[in-house]
Order: structure tokens, then sequence, then C-alpha cells
């Protein structure tokens, strides 16, 4: 069982895109995270929503949340007009971008060992000249269970 | 917009329960993660799937990946058999699980704060004596966007 077999289709993000495009996608497709793509068409990280959510809240609340309660009225709008004014490159991690990709040839083990490692439910797969898809952890979990 | 406006019923696994049944229910569901509750009924913990997937795989090989290409054959029982092996209690982070519960007054900025602090795509809501369901990072974002 490689990464080859367990891929699939997955929605991407440009990273000069707007990160209120991905906060759409998550959205409106029910996605834990999507594949964050360079301008040559190379996976380049994944941005998982609670990651994106962070850019959502102003630095003074990150920083207290308890002050959250306070600012109370209009959080809908505040969030997502700070998401509108970002990019994705912006919203991804400072730590540097989780570097979750994997060649078709990955197998199954070397697939959870980097999702755990990475805390990430999502890893994209790449051959080296191109995006074949995403796997997540629920189907690779669907997948060993079915086959286990 | 409140965690009690916000909130979806949302499946748990017991701590004491096996970890395959964590694993069935995130695979059959399609589920980023399961809400761990004690045996009297608080929720305790978010186990997200990259968390459960690192206890299928085995202590060397989370330490250097590479020798997964090593052992290549019947990676898929392997890993069943050591998740089947363990309680959720066993797989929860060595860290201290993760405190992702809220109470239903809990602000979305509140909500969006704890979920990039600490990189979890779901909490509990739980109101001191019962346990109202979860909310996901997509289904925020995906509120937001429609209040916004």
């Amino acid at each position: 069982m490689r990464a080859a077999d367990l891929v699939e289709p997955y929605p991407t993000v440009g990273i000069d895109d707007n990160a209120m495009d991905a906060a759409r996608l998550m959205a409106e497709e029910r996605l834990v995270g999507v594949i964050v793509m360079t301008a040559d068409g190379r996976p380049y990280a994944v941005l998982p929503g609670s990651q994106l959510l962070r850019f959502s809240v102003p630095r003074y609340i990150q920083a207290d949340p308890t002050l959250a309660r306070v600012v109370d009225e209009r959080h809908a709008d505040l969030m997502c007009a700070r998401l509108a004014d970002q990019k994705v490159r912006d919203v991804l991690p400072d730590e540097g971008p989780v570097p979750a990709v994997v060649h078709p040839g990955a197998t199954a083990m070397e697939i959870a060992a980097l999702m755990a490692r990475s805390h990430t439910p999502l890893v994209a797969v790449y051959d080296g000249s191109a995006y074949l898809g995403a796997i997540t952890a629920s189907g690779l979990l669907r997948r060993l269970l079915a086959a286990g």
C-alpha cells in the first residue's frame, strides 16, 4: 500500500491567492485544510483550517483569548475582514510551512509517521513534476482498516 | 455568534475504549478527529486522526521514517494490530491532552483562538453537566463567511 494507491483528488490554492479563497474552499467543501501550490505548480505546504483561523483573530486576542469576550459584537465581520486582507503566503506558519509532501512510492507507514510528526491531517502526493492529489488521515485509516 | 449557536452533534469515544474503535469511527465517518469522554461523561480531550496514526507506527520508525521503506510488506496488518492493542487513553498526546473544550457562551473569536493555539480542528462544547457536541474549524469558517 503506497501513496500512489492511496491518493485522491484534493483541492488546492495558490500561494498568492487571497486567504479568503482558502477559507471559502474549506468552508464549502468541509475540508480540514488545503494544499498550497507554488506559482509553478508544486505543492508547497498544507494549510490546516486551525492555522487559517489564527489569522482571523487580532494579535492581542491571540495573546489573551479572554479579551475575545469583551469585543463580542461583530466578530464575524472583523474576522472575515482580516482574512480578506491577507494572502495565503501570509497565513502559513511562522516556523516554516508544514512539509507534508510525499512521492508516489511512499509507504502507508511513512505517510502515517509524517502525519504524526508534522501534526497534519493531510499530505500532498507529488511525483517530481505533477501534483497527483492528497491523502487524508481518515482516508488512510479507512484503507488500513479495510486491508488490515 | 456563540458556541451554543455553532455546536453540532459530534461522535465521541470513551477514554477506556479500544483505540481501534476510535480509528473505525474516524474512518467510517471521515472525521478529522474524535472527542474523548471520561467515564462520567465529561469531554476530556480531542484525539486528532494524525495523533492516532502515530500509535499505529512502531517507535523505531517514528524516530526514523526512512526505515518504513524497508519493512514494506504487511504494513496494514502491523499498523492495525498496534491500534487494536491499545486503549484510547494510551494514544493521547504525551504532553497532555489537547484541552479543546469550551462553554456554550464562548465567542467565535475565542473558539478560533483556541483552535489556532492548540492546533486542533475540533473543540467540544460542555456546559458543566452535559456534552452538547462539537465545533469544527471548517464549520466555524462556514458560519463566519455566511455572517461576515
